[in-house]
């Protein structure tokens, strides 16, 4: 059998992917190949491991090809094609980390680790006492998080554990509870937390008559793009006291000018934009290919399967 | 109806408990009372709040009692009695905010939380790209929780929603999978998180043997008691950079002295025995009680029911 790689792995991952290969299974990475040479050893792959160019596979791979496991979570170039095989993305892969980089946040907040780490820093021991009557739970805090989708989705299967009951806002979404901002802000008064997932196209979205309607003391967290947040509102109330904290993976402008009072507000977690990363991210992309081969194999479900058969 | 209440409440849980008691319930509270009238009012009583003497209990509580609420987690004091009434007391009131501070400690370091706090301290942006290709997942990480009770509990719940599959240990607990020291080496070489919560009872028992045994990279983290773990040993191997982390809220000697080398190690965070705090405390003390009276009018299962009857 062979696996066409069409993804630029890097070295580690590549050897990785050798290494763990079913012995039946040889891999051709389309990157050792002449250009011209590329195409046609496509043709010949029964297992498709990448992103590859839309006309390659509306040229129409070989018959043989009975799994293709696109390397992203978009796959919005493939949608025109009709493949009648299964596809696979790579799902939550980049939202998950989002997600627990905001839960972390929260849980920085209320479990004060973000002060215990600067107080480390300085080997000042406060013990017990200091953090212990301000210290909060996030236990059954009620969430709404802006959005519903992988980010939205992955926040909620985190939080679960927590018994947080979540609600989403997305207009059409199956899954959504809130519909509309009318929908947001009568809910509002009884949320603790608010998590911005939403793409910069919502630009101006959480808009300062929102921030006004969230309930004393509730946390704003936002992992979406900075300018769907009336930011100078957000720093308003923290500065009033009536916010009770906030965790930004974004803002409007970065990097944050060292004049913007976010950077020293009291129960402020700026994360500087991590939130997406995770390391060896070419070893996990080779997992999910590894995962859905077994799948495969013993004839599961495959992960993340998405469906490019009706080319819609 | 009577209600007595033993506990010292802060002035603001008793306003708050006046507030929300339901209209044909009557609260007497034993610390306003001479010494010599608090017995008799507790012979009073209906319902009763708090630990007291276990001799009050034991010479008889008057017929009329129908439901005592313990407001602690512990109840071992009162182990001899043989009381055919509910009995419930504050289950993980006190684990779960242990459990809080452990699973956002093991985000922090995955997603560099404690990091970029200290950066934040300095006004120092280092974006997106500093911390991305560093940064971990606590998805689907093995764990191991030394122990099996009520905070292990809460931590087997809260990683639930991070596909973390959790393996308790402890000699006899219906719930452990893994039974003694000899399981737990064979466990460790497959494990990626060992989450301590021994009592002091169980002195020295993560032994220098135990931490040369854990898995490269992996990561450990404690809010045991201080005396469990063979700290040089941990000390050494994340020194050599074996050790991926440590998240400690316990260490051998508090206040941490500052020469010890746990205060400047990359990737660990100390939260200095803050871990079982909470807020507003006694406020959600009352919260269970008035759950739990509301369980009793709606015949509903109560919360965190113990059984006293049989005088184990």
């Amino acid at each position: 059998m062979h696996l066409f790689v069409y993804s630029p792995l890097s070295a580690s991952a590549r050897a990785y992917l050798q290494q763990q290969l079913p012995a039946e299974m040889e891999a051709t990475f389309s990157h050792d190949l002449a250009p011209q040479d590329q195409f046609p050893a496509f043709q010949e792959a029964d297992v498709l491991l990448g992103n590859p160019p839309p006309v390659w596979l509306a040229a129409g791979p070989s018959p043989r090809l009975r799994f293709w496991q696109i390397d992203s979570a978009g796959f919005e170039r493939y949608r025109h094609l009709h493949l009648a095989l299964p596809v696979a993305n790579m799902g939550d892969f980049f939202a998950w980390p989002c997600a627990e980089t905001m839960v972390g946040g929260l849980l920085a907040l209320y479990r004060h680790l973000g002060e215990l780490a600067v107080l480390q820093s300085h080997k000042k021991w406060v013990g017990g006492a200091y953090v212990r009557n301000r210290a909060g739970l996030l236990r059954g805090k009620r969430v709404v998080v802006l959005g519903a989708g992988a980010i939205a989705l992955a926040l909620r299967q985190q939080l679960s554990g927590f018994e947080c009951p979540v609600q989403l806002l997305a207009r059409t979404h199956p899954e959504a509870q809130l519909r509309s901002k009318e929908d947001l802000k009568a809910a509002l008064p009884e949320t603790d937390i608010v998590i911005n997932t939403l793409p910069g196209s919502a630009e101006g979205f959480f808009s300062a008559d929102l921030v006004q309607a969230m309930r004393p003391g509730s946390i704003y967290a936002s992992v979406g793009r900075g300018n769907t947040t009336d930011e100078p509102a957000l720093i308003r109330l923290l500065q009033a006291g009536y916010l009770g904290g906030a965790v930004l993976d974004v803002t409007a402008i970065e990097p944050l000018p060292t004049d913007n009072p976010l950077w020293t507000l009291p129960n402020v977690l700026l994360t500087q934009h991590t939130g997406g990363g995770q390391h060896h991210e070419d070893e996990s992309k080779v997992d999910v290919l590894l995962r859905n081969l077994e799948n495969l194999r013993l004839g599961q479900p495959l992960e993340n399967l998405v469906d490019l058969s009706r080319g819609y």
